[in-house]
């Protein structure tokens, strides 16, 4: 089964499916995007995605393309074209095409494209023996709430984590304090056993994951902080973990090659992990 | 004439050239661009431009597409082929086409695209009666020396100018220094008749008409002092102007609705546009 792409009201094949080159996605990257996992057939939290992107589009001022009606018909139809059960969709909407010039088009219409892709379920390795972060700046702007697709710091930060030899990066503002991941949330468990998250202003993106697991949380009765907290304070917690819609719930074992108590996944981390699975199962 | 663009290799339609929808420079914002002025035929300041493309690359570890001579061929024949004399050359390069992953992939060819277009001369009016900016908060990543594609708090920004009526943005850091504007270098003339503007740190592009003002300055002997100057400073300053490539040098008149001194453009702002034009004019 070849993949297939629906871009701007046509399926067309992946290989073949391009854009203008002045869609000013390409050019400003004016637009934002979502990620849904599908997980035997059904997506996964697809309406907090929708919303979302809702306020991405609105923050930007892009009109939705199409109804969400009609866009849950569009997803559907691209992870059925793609014969996907287990995998992720992802979508992407700009401001549309237009002479390039800073200031926003007038009667354009906003470009849609939305693929489809198998994922191989993440590996029991970064779930038994978790995984490692690297510190580094927060260079990015100032609405990291919006799920814009000018992600060039978040690619730079995700590589050096790479060339480091770790899963992620957690970037640190200019007080010490960590922001995120540059394509997941950071979490900690502290001393006295309640997760700690950076809540979900203009900084960081509120991850629909984030989200699952604050809900998953409370309805267990864990304490839940959403406060900043300061690499310092990571680095003396009981438990680390990031979250994200493609690694769900990880476990951090490593800041900066330090390890994270005793350098082995926690198990409160591990707790979430597993129900946000059976979340996704039911 | 209908117009061509080079894409990757080829000579398109401008109308149906297209890139993937997996190029990152439409996914990630990865990617690096120039704009180099035509004047009668010839390219202005090509050279400086193209040591900032190769040092913008170099920022972002992308390979250049093609040897200097090769894209300056490239250039000359996007120019021709759209016949233009006097206008605008637009490049483009992205890391290239990938399957969606946040670090560099490995052994992709890097996205080259080239637009050339006609330019109308800047309105008289916008010289005669000079311009008005807005400020706003600097809300972008810490790498604006970087000539990324990753511009959406720029659109965002001449958006808010566009709508208050005004031509530019400049853009004020958290101590409430200019930076620069939207896609402009920001000046001004203090009360001792030397030009202020902000030196080409992180925090801005060291635009190529900045330093052909910065050159054609010190031949005549006026005083630059390169240091952040305060909106109050601005406010209180002689004179004011913006620099790019496609507005080469224009007063600025008001900042935020307020007169910079007697409202009308200043007399150096305008002997430094004329140097400008007599260098392009060379």
């Amino acid at each position: 089964m070849s993949r297939i792409a629906y871009v701007n009201g046509r399926y067309l094949a992946h290989a073949e499916a391009g854009v203008h080159i002045e869609d000013r996605g390409y050019q400003f990257a004016d637009g934002v995007y979502e990620v849904v996992a599908i997980h035997r057939g059904r997506f996964f939290d697809e309406e907090p995605h929708l919303d979302r992107l809702k306020r991405s589009l609105d923050a930007l001022s892009i009109a939705p393309p199409m109804s969400r009606a009609a866009l849950k018909h569009v997803l559907r139809e691209v992870a059925r074209r793609n014969g996907i059960r287990d995998g992720i969709l992802y979508l992407q909407i700009s401001r549309g095409v237009a002479k390039r010039d800073h200031a926003f088009p007038k009667n354009v219409a906003p470009s849609l494209v939305v693929t489809a892709k198998r994922t191989k379920p993440t590996p029991r390795k970064l779930v038994e023996e978790g995984i490692a972060v690297i510190t580094i700046p927060d260079i990015r702007w100032k609405r990291c709430d919006i799920k814009s697709i000018s992600l060039l710091p978040n690619i730079l930060g995700k590589q050096q984590a790479k060339d480091a030899g770790a899963f992620e990066a957690w970037m640190l503002d200019e007080q010490g304090m960590v922001t995120e991941g540059t394509s997941t949330n950071a979490w900690i468990v502290n001393r006295q056993g309640a997760i700690v998250t950076r809540p979900a202003e203009e900084a960081i993106l509120n991850g629909v994951t984030r989200l699952a697991v604050k809900r998953l949380a409370a309805a267990e009765g864990i304490a839940i902080e959403e406060r900043p907290f300061s690499l310092a304070e990571a680095r003396e917690a009981k438990e680390a973990f990031l979250t994200s819609t493609t690694s769900l719930v990880l476990p951090v074992v490593r800041i900066d090659s330090q390890p994270v108590a005793d350098g082995k996944p926690g198990k409160l981390s591990l707790k979430l992990r597993a129900l946000c699975e059976e979340a996704m199962a039911r």
